[in-house]
């Protein structure tokens, strides 16, 4: 009903993102491109956090373009890929030649082209692997940080959206901070608010769900990979548990 | 004069390549970019056939923006660069992210910029020793073919343009055709028309410098590399010179 309301008799397009990059769950895409379908609007969905994860049917998700990164899925980086339903008319991204039919004029990136249909081959192949593979060490560092740290809070529905996303509040630690100690233990891991510019907001989609600028704060982002492996993730329960208290003491012996 | 008389007084920006792409020949942009500065008119000039070959100074050229590519000079394809003189005030490419100081938003192509920036290296480097090498070759092959093709001619100053661009009408051939039996040779060369979606159109380029449509449309472009031999350049010569009179036999058959 919110989409509903929010069209207008002049929209022409929507777009909306497959799955979301802060929080790793899936939109109601399906439904979304029935409504917008049924009124002739077309519809654009980002699945670059989804593809290669989970399954994408295009004809299912009746979205009439979808884009998809390499880099997310072991590929080059810099290389991308717009599923255009047949049908849709789209000008040129870059005008001017020839190339990819007249739709993006330029030499193409060939070496970026094979290696991102050679990662997206791998994925679709290992998938239901991986999958299984990701959501278990997902399971087993959301029950190792549940164990160790009080009050600490998951900001995801515990089965569905993307394997691997753990989006966590630390109590009473700022995430930034938490970031910069646990890249000196060696650990990657993103804050859930984006920093442009050297100007550090809190997130935007953590806000939507309900959480205070504090909860906001204080969350960081830990993507698991099909690399990854059960030790790292109890080192990783470890670490961000040091980490964690001792945020904490400094700020208790602060105020 | 021609310039001054094609500057409207809303003229922005102009426009024009350092060397030609179907002779070689350069452009007097320094001139060029000295008149436009003198009126605050914008001058980009695509270097992307100069750049790596002849030395390209930025500042003598007096040009605002010059463009290149990787893949002209032996490095990845689907990568190149634009140089953007201090001041000159420029909008984004691609809109929506900060990457490459918000003027092309998108994951960046890491490997083709490194690989880029090695091929340039390279090219610098090794610039006075292979434009030696291969105006060699060059001559040779122009001798060549002036001595087994009677009425053939060449379309570029013998002195001075890009090392290794070689323009050459053959006597009663039509170049298509020449490239077909070349290819079956394992030579590959162009014409020097642009044949664009099936429909084969003489060069506009030949057009202007004077050529007949007749001789347009008998002319190959040949361009030698850094790794062509002498014995190349004999073997290239011979397949040449036999296809030329491979097709003119037939010409004289048909008629």
């Amino acid at each position: 009903e919110t989409l509903k309301d929010a069209l207008r008799d002049d929209t022409i397009l929507v777009s909306v993102m497959t799955a979301n990059n802060e929080l790793g769950c899936l939109q109601p895409i399906s439904e979304i491109g029935a409504i917008l379908r049924e009124r002739g609007i077309l519809f654009h969905t980002d699945a670059v956090q989804a593809f290669g994860k989970i399954p994408i049917d295009a004809a299912a998700l009746k979205a009439d373009l979808i884009s998809m990164s390499a880099h997310k899925i072991y590929g080059p980086k810099g290389v991308g890929a717009l599923y255009i339903a047949r049908g849709t008319q789209i000008g040129p991204f870059i005008a001017g030649g020839s190339q990819e039919r007249g739709l993006r004029a330029g030499t193409e990136n060939v070496a970026g082209i094979v290696g991102f249909a050679k990662a997206a081959e791998l994925a679709a192949a290992e998938m239901t692997e991986n999958a299984k593979k990701i959501t278990a060490l997902s399971e087993k560092l959301r029950r190792g940080l549940e164990d160790r740290l009080d009050g600490c809070s998951f900001h995801q529905p515990e089965k569905g959206g993307i394997p691997g996303l753990l989006s966590v509040s630390l109590p009473g630690a700022e995430a930034e901070s938490a970031l910069v100690l646990l890249d000196m233990a060696g650990i990657a891991v993103s804050a859930g608010s984006a920093c442009e510019s050297g100007a550090v907001e809190s997130s935007h989609v953590l806000k939507a769900i309900g959480l205070s600028e504090t909860e906001a704060r204080s969350t960081i982002r830990i993507s698991l990979g099909r690399e990854n492996t059960e030790e790292e993730i109890d080192r990783l329960c470890e670490e961000i548990s040091r980490v964690t208290k001792r945020l904490q003491a400094l700020r208790a012996h602060r105020f």
